[in-house]
């Protein structure tokens, strides 16, 4: 049924010209003994092959991996390494999606996107922020440097640019705040920290390297994150007509008003409890 | 440098029939920006290229990887994944080693024994146990249910049993404990698991997970865990000729006091402070 | 509003005899800035006081503490500390209510346990178990050899007994398992662990410990948790009428199929999505 | 013997004017059962007793907690709920200590360090940072967000400025980059990260909460944070008579060459491997 359903989503795909097949898999077990791990696997294996099999030729196929939750014993693509192991069995079309918020603690993210560059495996992000779990907050909002520190490894990795084929997507649970101005604060996060990483000096930085300079190294990277980019920002969105503070012209647009105004009566569509 | 002491490894190997050469590499950095994630990476590979190139026909290249430390920032090997890439792009003879305190909190160690036994990857166990980090205490000692479940991952996936290639060692530390004795009770913990793993009712397991019984599934596992081993491995110790109670044994034969006078005026070897 | 509602709680607990009024605070922020940390917890302070000030004097006010969720960045009653900090300034009828799933990875809950007891502010336990965060699994799976340890401290601080005000409670959510045999199981293991607790050699353990004798003290607690009670806890049951093997007993009882007959075209009660 | 040896560093501090006796016990066990956890905690509180009633009336005992290490399965003081306990059985002049790296995985911080400041119990920092364990970094290297957060509680709890009472001490090891200007950049991280953390406008910041305003809130602390204080900071260095560029400075005093040279032959001290 599960493969079927996906070849449901192929064909629309097909229909509507989208390119990326996104897998998130919730499967996996709550307590030790209930599924067979390795069998799930090499099942896991044999329905991917296949619906990887009905892609079409510029389609491809991104599976997302998550540390746990829904499932608390095992999951079955819990990190980037299985999603690697499956995609790479497949074919040059498959490739890996990287939530930042679906690690364990401590985690190394920067290091994985680095990896997947670098083995030509990463697909797509799913952004967002976390203090411990899955928390699905605003990006850049529990740790602006680690979003800085991944942002600088996608640039030098190459997986930036017009030439990237490396999809960012906002992928985010906004309970408490206001939905649109939380995804305007999202896409502000994400571009401010692309333009510090832009600012690193990789000349410097690669002769302090080369050098061993470790203080000399660090300081030319927290430069560039400590640098104000903010009023740069703002000009260069003037210079295209756009507003120079996205959030205080939505603000004053009234749109939160009026859509609050028409949904009196109803709630905000989320999650639930 | 280093190449050239692995050159001189392999040359050692292949005086004294080894097998394996198992690198661990503690490399990495602490600071962001100290070094170039990415190209390090890449140095890397052409490095264990080199060292692999160099291995005799029956030897085998087993590399490990760790979480963190003495690394702080960033490791250059550190989790399955990276290990598996870097191992695959090698050949036939590269493979994973697994220490089983080299993990983020959470990781979930079976799943990666199922999963590099199903890639055929799996090299070696370096075994020891945790509470938090590298803590290498004896294994077994700090989550004996843990030790069990991937001893069944290892039965389940084929790694045990004598056409196993998967090499089983110790890698603790006996900070507080005598050394000796610490050694027996490991390989007993070790030896106990596998006993109880190996008692798994495999065929009424496959029935309750076919039908979805959760608890049923769960119970046949943890009726294997919790059967008490001990006096039936004490007999077949016996059977054998060896005895019944091997750590009794051990401070029976006086040897711990015989070699602590010997030393008297020297320490315990060990890693210092 | 939430005061009176308390008052309202307790008006309730006096008209039914109930003597603990339980307090689980889900309250918390999810970005830095939402709230003021400090003044919240003054207000907690304020309004806690006058919760307890209309308790009667046979009535208790049990705090529970929770690491993270549903608050991601901050929770205002995230640790025991906290708990205790706020019961203890309430006055002696105001205790600390310890969920096992409610710590930070690789906390030793034991210890606070050990400490709580020590202090006299252990009031209450919700018990489950979890491999990462609150997955409220049924208590006991997820690391059997921890609720033994658990068991071990409450017994040790006499937390366990005629004499003992501890309140032992469930707090689990059956996602994937038959809630009543769930439940059953959850009885179980919490009784099965309490006998091995029960079973330490405590006299010889004193011994060991007093000694020095790292690994002797660890064997002691290590040969009660081995030694399966299961046949003589079965016996104990049949003795008192009561059924040897529950779970079969539950299974043949019919009941589950009843239930689940009666409830078609329904759905078991839950926590939805 | 080691209550004799604080009496003995009590009688140094007298003769040296020193104001604080700081306590951190290394103590714990490494295996379930070595230890008697809840007899070890009453004869710490004994021993913590004795200690504190040799102090004179000027002088503070504060008491460093830890969450593991060098003992991997109990730590005698393993957070800040211990060390709060056992110090205020003391007395007033009895304080916690708290180094910023001491924590479990996803411990919020300032969160500790704003109940302390309420309690009246906040002693003195250990600065450093961590991306995994105690990895004893630069402050603010790992996590400058974390640090800004952590100063500005410091501020909003009355824990800075000529009228505090807490100490601010480094605390680290500097394992791959030169001391010195390792701990020029400790200093000025604190300081940037205090500058930060005070151009918060609070006025505002008051208001957004009491509105409810998530996103204003969070964007009011976000600005502070962002703003590049450097110049300005840099400014208030020369108005002084202070080198602008206190990194620059040293480098180019040509100390470090200096004691580089005079050191030939020997090696940096430090903790060994």
């Amino acid at each position: 049924m599960a493969i079927d359903h996906h070849f449901d989503c192929i064909d629309i795909m097909h229909a509507t010209g989208s390119a990326d097949l996104k897998i998130w898999l919730a499967d996996g077990t709550n307590y030790p003994g209930q599924g067979d791990i390795r069998g799930r696997q090499d099942r896991l294996a044999d329905s991917l092959g296949k619906i990887y099999a009905r892609l079409g030729e510029h389609q491809r196929l991104v599976l997302e991996y998550k540390f746990f939750e829904p499932a608390f014993y095992h999951t079955d693509v819990p990190d980037w390494g299985t999603s690697y192991a499956q995609v790479s069995a497949l074919g040059d079309r498959a490739m890996v999606c990287l939530d930042t918020g679906h690690h364990a603690p401590g985690t190394n993210i920067e290091f994985i996107v680095a990896q997947l560059l670098r083995l030509g495996k990463l697909g797509s992000f799913d952004f967002n922020s976390r203090f411990y779990a899955d928390d699905d907050l605003i990006v850049g909002a529990a740790d602006p440097f680690q979003l800085f520190r991944i942002l600088y490894e996608v640039i030098r990795g190459g997986g930036y640019g017009p030439d990237s084929t490396v999809a960012f997507m906002l992928d985010q649970c906004h309970n408490v705040e206001e939905k649109i101005p939380g995804q305007i604060r999202s896409v502000l996060n994400v571009q401010e920290m692309t333009a510090r990483a832009l600012s690193v000096d990789t000349v410097a930085l690669a002769a302090a390297q080369e050098a061993g300079d470790v203080l000399g190294a660090n300081g030319i990277m927290m430069d560039a994150f400590y640098s104000d980019v903010r009023t740069d920002l703002a000009a260069w969105r003037e210079s295209r007509g756009l507003p120079a503070d996205p959030m205080k012209a939505f603000a004053a647009s009234g749109y939160q008003a009026k859509i609050a105004a028409d949904r009196v009566g109803g709630t905000q569509a989320g999650w639930g409890a």
